[in-house]
């Protein structure tokens, strides 16, 4: 395989960058522009050098070279890391000299997809690399550094072994199909291994849900009637004036969208336009998108005058048309805690919880019950040490596996002959296989590191 | 000193980042944080291990760390660079695990500061390495590096040998002055060496002038009359739509500036509004900022068309002031060249050269002439070998030490007395150790320091 090369650090100057080589000849083409005491070719797997880059005459660089001797590296060929001077100037010559030199550019994900063809990794941990990459929370990194680190893997490997194991007992019984009066195993114990097996990978595909939330961030609509404070709350929250806030009814208009981590989480908020009924045009138009972020939201968060209080207002629909259904879960706040004189506050706050109320004052900045509740609604459901399914790749496999036992558990039931539950044991396997690789094609592959950053 | 830590490279996500800690404690510390087969206390200088970053149970990443022992490394301490996942998320909680367990955040350019501190390099060539850094073409790269490994620094030194020459034999001079009968060094000896040190210094502060340019770029500002073509000249030279470009004259009100690299040089054009004589109060805004891009530009291009053959317009003064001065370099353009039959165009051509005017189509990309012409100008007087100063605070300096030492001419031949030649000697030399650092100040460190950015 031709020998690739890359700049692996974030775009842009800085202190240093870092350029990747590798394949067969990367160490050699190395050397054609590397100047030191020793050529590299002579230096052992694991070590730093110290020389310049050059070429006819001209000096790029000084630059350190860290050497990597197959299968010790990260993509299990030689490698070289030519650690530079950050321009940018000097990070696109030094990428063309290489080139020039014999080398190719790498495609997005090269690295990590010779990683995955070496048998350094299967593919699920090849896809968690460019997850762990994009990670911007400690959850998200947790999750992605535990697919990398064989989670997933591990996980579905133990599967593949139970079903290998189910799917021999069934086989065996196949083969011995014509001496009737051999049972190899009973038809109870077989369903009780298929059952194990649907048990499993319906809790792996539940548990997609929340690992794509983790990936993707939690996502929160803020809602409620025009003047109630929501972009004053939007604003509270991040801790800057994101959204234009004014006395006006209707000051917000389009969505307004940002992140923010909590806890190790993401959460991905939407600040939108108050919800009533009105004629003008441009504010429906305003509403309709209120209605539509409602709906997507894994979150409501729903706000309200102290007036509201004992007669909480329902966004739930609008306009003849469901605004968000009872599986989201809705929040439901009560702004301007400031209206209340001092003394009053925490009675009225406790006053308020009792009716599932949280009372707040954006505009003081005071959204500590509102974080916490936030923080606790996207932890439930959450548990941090199972195995989690974050890729709709592996989603959509581990779906028709799951689909394919239930075929097994059903034909199972109706009596099946081994011979047809072998053929969905097979699609249960093949299911599996495709997550981690055993099981995969071109196509499958080019799509799966076209995703990535180039330079991993 | 306190062991510091940062981020090296760019700010951003990408493959993978790298993050530097130096100082006694580096390796201890980093110890802390790192889980490998053997800890980095056991690592020789100039290698690099695999392991992984964590802290109480919880895994941050995989990583590589590159171990170097003082005092083989850029800041002459115990140094660890350590290569993560290029997520932000990743990068910054490493940066705060690292300063959670003794690590102090380092300040701009803190690393370069401690290779100073500590002898690996002069303050001349510390300031190369932000230079190097901030590079975007080969001329600057290639001034930049020369620096770097001691161009000036070597030229600087050697003065200062031939000065301490000459000091010691003023000064023996000035010890004997009571043995009348006793002259060690003949006033012509002196002089002819003082004159040495001057050509010299002079030849130094005007290298100045291309070190700077090639350090900032060349100024390029394209001015004529309105609806000349300027804009599409522009667009024609970065070969993007960058300025609007229509028939109505005076489209361009703002001067737009936007940079070129050809042939290794960094240009920085500014296209102007059209010059012309009006009443129009914002048009009049646009022309006195033409005259003042103009009159700034190291190199004009005055663009015409075809009718100016033989009367070529002369915008050096415009409403009675002056636009730019004979000293600037000014490339006279005949735009338009479209507009003559295919047949005529290399006859007209072979005309305009001898008119020393240059015959281009920037309508049709036909530019090639013009980029040649703002190469060869620009590389007038570049000298590519020559010793150059591009820092305007060496340059400060070494214009003191010029005339320094011209006092000293001055002195020799007013027959001066040795007592009063060594204090301007003296000057002299403290002027160009302030380049190199031997003598200096937290002050100046600081400020020099400041300007770098943070990882280097």
């Amino acid at each position: 395989m031709k020998t690739i090369c890359a700049i692996s650090t974030p775009y842009g100057s800085g202190g240093i960058a870092v350029l990747r080589v590798s394949g067969e000849e990367s160490i050699r083409i190395t050397d054609t522009l590397f100047r030191s005491r020793a050529p590299l070719a002579e230096a052992k797997g694991g070590t730093v050098h110290y020389g310049r880059i050059a070429r006819d005459g001209e000096v790029l660089d000084e630059v350190l070279c860290s050497v990597f001797r197959a299968p010790r590296s990260f993509t299990g060929e030689d490698t070289v890391e030519i650690a530079c001077h950050g321009s940018l100037y000097i990070q696109q010559t030094l990428l063309q000299w290489l080139i020039d030199a014999g080398c190719r550019a790498a495609e997005p994900g090269e690295f990590t997809r010779r990683a995955f063809m070496n048998g350094k990794m299967d593919l699920a941990q090849a896809e968690a690399v460019a997850d762990l990459i994009a990670s911007q929370s400690k959850a998200e990194k947790d999750l992605a550094l535990s697919q990398l680190r064989g989670a997933v893997s591990g996980e579905l490997n133990t599967l593949r072994e139970r079903l290998l194991h189910f799917t021999s007992l069934v086989e065996l019984e196949l083969d011995f199909a014509d001496h009737e009066d051999l049972v190899f195993a009973d038809r109870s114990e077989l369903t009780a291994l298929a059952d194990g097996i649907e048990t499993k990978l319906q809790a792996l595909t539940d548990s997609f849900r929340t690992g794509n939330a983790i990936r993707n961030g939690i996502s929160v609509a803020i809602i409620g009637a025009p003047n109630t404070g929501k972009s004053t709350l939007l604003n509270a929250l991040l801790g800057e004036q994101r959204a234009i806030v004014s006395d006006i009814q209707g000051t917000t208009r389009d969505t307004i969208e940002d992140t923010l981590v909590m806890d190790g989480i993401l959460f991905r908020l939407t600040d939108t336009a108050g919800i009533r009924e009105t004629d003008d045009r441009l504010e429906q138009m305003g509403v309709e998108r209120s209605r539509k972020a409602a709906g997507k939201a894994q979150i409501v968060v729903q706000v309200d005058e102290p007036s509201a209080i004992g007669k909480p207002s329902d966004f739930s629909h609008q306009q003849g048309q469901t605004c968000f259904s009872p599986q989201q879960a809705v929040i439901h706040v009560i702004n301007k805690a400031d209206l209340y004189p001092a003394g009053e506050r925490s009675e009225r706050s406790e006053f308020c919880r009792r009716s599932g109320l949280i009372l707040i004052s954006a505009k003081n900045g005071e959204t500590e019950p509102l974080r916490r509740e936030l923080v606790r609604v996207a932890k439930e459901g959450m548990n941090p040490s199972a195995v989690m399914l974050s890729n709709a790749r592996h989603y959509e496999a581990v779906c028709r596996a799951h689909e394919a036992i239930e075929r097994v558990q059903q034909g199972l039931q109706d009596g099946l002959s081994g011979e047809l539950l072998s053929m969905d044991l097979q699609d249960c396997l093949a299911a599996l296989g495709e997550v981690t690789g055993q099981i995969t094609n071109t196509e499958v592959l080019n799509n799966i590191f076209s995703k990535f950053c180039i330079g991993k």
